[in-house]
């Protein structure tokens, strides 16, 4: 007997009527033969309430008690999904974060997991229950509630398949699994069956909004393979793993586009120590997130440090650079080029694959799109085009890269 | 500094506005140099809305998931208060009735407190918090949420001052304190300074429902004196406390009314040991409950037994009552009467004064209403009158006794 630890995400549980829809799969589950620990979020659009209810009591609520109050939204989906597997003749238990052993730090609305004691877990399991324990929430070292922030439960269902040595994780979503790109934009697109954590979580930096980055990120440091597929069907979805030998052999996994992107260029910095830095400083210090940074080659003494930004940023970011520029020399100045948008293709095989820059930058080019930066890691090559270009720009390069028909391989 | 429990309704906290003036009166309590526990209910109409949600998914929901969901209304509160609290300078922390330290039996639904410890609440009182904690509800043995039923924010709050040693506990709600006899039958009724807890718990089990009896016999057994006053005003309220002598002075404390009463008539029974016991065995097994017997004086070697019930559960009794009967004797058969109501003279001057009886029959035969039945404790001396008739018995009582204008004093 294998024990599978379900999420089931806000959507998924998004009215009673889907809550039984849940409740019959998990009992489907189980009558397969397995042990079944389902997490589950708030009900959608349950947060919002909560939040709203939140902002006409106070204009800045304190995080301790924004915890307390999130944390009734997954409270009421544990209750009411046990209710109707029970309705439905199976046996289920609800648990809280803390009921289930979910030991977070104090940070509160952003708590890591520091630890998870199942002992309760395991022993409801082995009374023949389903166990539900809410997502996205722990208890912090003082004993109070602790929620975990963005993509919360995604990572409350990983963390809790590592501590229970579950033999199956499920991410159950109102999609598929991974998508070669988003179908919306790339009809071609199809469900990648296999990915690695670091192209999921390249694919996740990247504007593929499947899941959060740490919750990918816990599973890579863990080793907890998992699964992302649909809660409305049971095929099979996209499995994320450990790099295989195999995986190399495609060359690109797939192609994620990130909208709403700015251009931040710094002309004419001195070329000397320092100046970079105080740059960097200034943005890292008003908590503004940057990508994509390139210097170009020094001439006359000067350089050019250009990086690229969320949009809604981009006003924060102008004030504190114009304020940390203002005594570099006479010359440096900022400029802001809004309207553009991101295009990168993620695969583990481009490690041991050439060219790919290359063949990225010639689709584009046969389409008439113009580039105004590339950027490479070791498995993703990024570039920025007019925020009017990217679909186009996205369906270029994942046809060029053949993952509309069947991945490339790199030794073909 | 004195330690305050103030107890707030589901009215009282029903919307953000109404939580926040809950917030100032709790910082100017405060203000006034004491500490402050606030027990707060669930915002009127969530608990509603939760039973909508357990019903669409469950025909007969699970008690233990029950108190899971409807835990997350008060949870929900107290978060919101203590933002509230906060956003006007005060600092106020938040506790579910686990963390409060309320320890219950396992009895879902409907659980019974068997201890607090209050470590934690001295702890947080005593760094000069103002404590925020959840009604209705504690930790029943094996760690699950429990909640203690009707009322059970009212016991929470009497049983929290009792476990703190607090010196003063205020029911906070939606009118000024209790009355002589409900001002909406009665204009001239009068809010009542001091009650003891037997007149409290007479009037309470007679129609006056301010409180449920559990939360005044709770109080009554640890000798908590506690005071109802409005929510919306300062006014002294009515303090509920042990029974002083000067009290006794006062034959009648006030007049309660209860509506939906059915009185059953079992005619004809043998008048040998073991029928009347058959009759009240069937109408127990079945859950219901029944007040004012009378059995009238044995002829023929048959009586009559007559009791009153709730409407509601007239038909059920009759069910019942028909199948105990049927092998009583021939002539027993079952009468039934609707729409008609009680109206009961409460005080503990009764003991020491007679004539109470024979003055309420003197009021009702003035205004020239029938009584159908006539029952009497140490306290209370009620009768049964038609429905049409309640309103201007319970004021025809209410002035006979002088309660509009001031206390009869016995001894006068």
């Amino acid at each position: 007997m294998s024990l599978i630890v379900q999420k089931y995400g806000g959507t998924s549980v998004g009215s009673t009527e889907r809550i039984k829809n849940v409740a019959r799969r998990v009992i489907a589950t189980q009558a397969e033969g397995h042990s079944v620990i389902a997490v589950v979020s708030a009900m959608a659009g349950v947060t919002d309430n909560l939040l709203k209810l939140a902002s006409e009591v106070s204009s800045n609520p304190t995080k301790r008690e924004m915890d307390v109050l999130l944390a009734t939204g997954e409270q009421t989906t544990i209750a009411l999904l046990a209710m109707a597997i029970d309705e439905l003749g199976g046996n289920a238990v609800s648990l809280t974060g803390a009921q289930a052993g979910i030991a977070t730090d104090g940070d509160h609305t952003k708590a890591r997991i520091k630890n998870i004691s199942p002992k309760e877990v395991h022993r409801l399991l082995d009374d023949g229950n389903i166990v539900i324990i809410a997502g996205f929430q722990g208890q912090a070292p003082d004993g109070r509630i602790s929620t975990l922030g963005r993509g919360g439960s995604d990572l409350s269902a990983i963390a809790m398949a590592s501590a229970v040595g579950a033999d199956r994780c499920q991410i159950l979503t109102d999609v598929d699994g991974v998508y070669t790109c988003d179908p919306r934009v790339v009809p071609n697109a199809r469900k990648i069956d296999e990915i690695s954590y670091d192209e999921m979580l390249e694919m996740a930096s990247s504007g593929s909004k499947v899941m959060q980055s740490r919750s990918v990120e816990f599973a890579k440091k863990f080793g907890v393979l998992f699964e992302v597929c649909s809660s409305l069907n049971t095929n099979p979805g996209t499995v994320v793993m450990e790099e295989k030998p195999h995986m190399e052999a495609v060359v690109i996994r797939g192609v994620s586009l990130e909208r709403n992107q700015a251009k931040v260029r710094v002309g004419n910095v001195p070329d000397q120590p320092g100046f970079a830095s105080r740059i960097f400083r200034a943005i890292a210090d008003a908590g503004i997130i940057i990508d994509m940074i390139v210097q170009n080659t020094s001439e006359d003494g000067v350089t050019d440090i250009s990086f690229t930004l969320n949009s809604n940023e981009l006003a924060q970011a102008k004030e504190v650079l114009e304020q940390a520029v203002g005594d570099f020399a006479e010359g440096t100045r900022v400029t802001l080029e809004e309207g553009v948008a991101r295009v990168s293709a993620v695969g583990i095989g481009m490690r041991s694959h050439s060219g790919v820059a290359a063949d990225m930058c010639t689709s584009l080019a046969d389409s008439n799109i113009n580039i105004k930066m590339i950027s490479t890691s070791e498995i993703k090559t990024a570039v920025i085009v007019d925020e009017a270009d990217v679909e186009e720009a996205a369906r270029v390069v994942h046809d060029g890269f053949g993952l509309g028909d069947k991945p490339i391989l790199a030794e073909s």
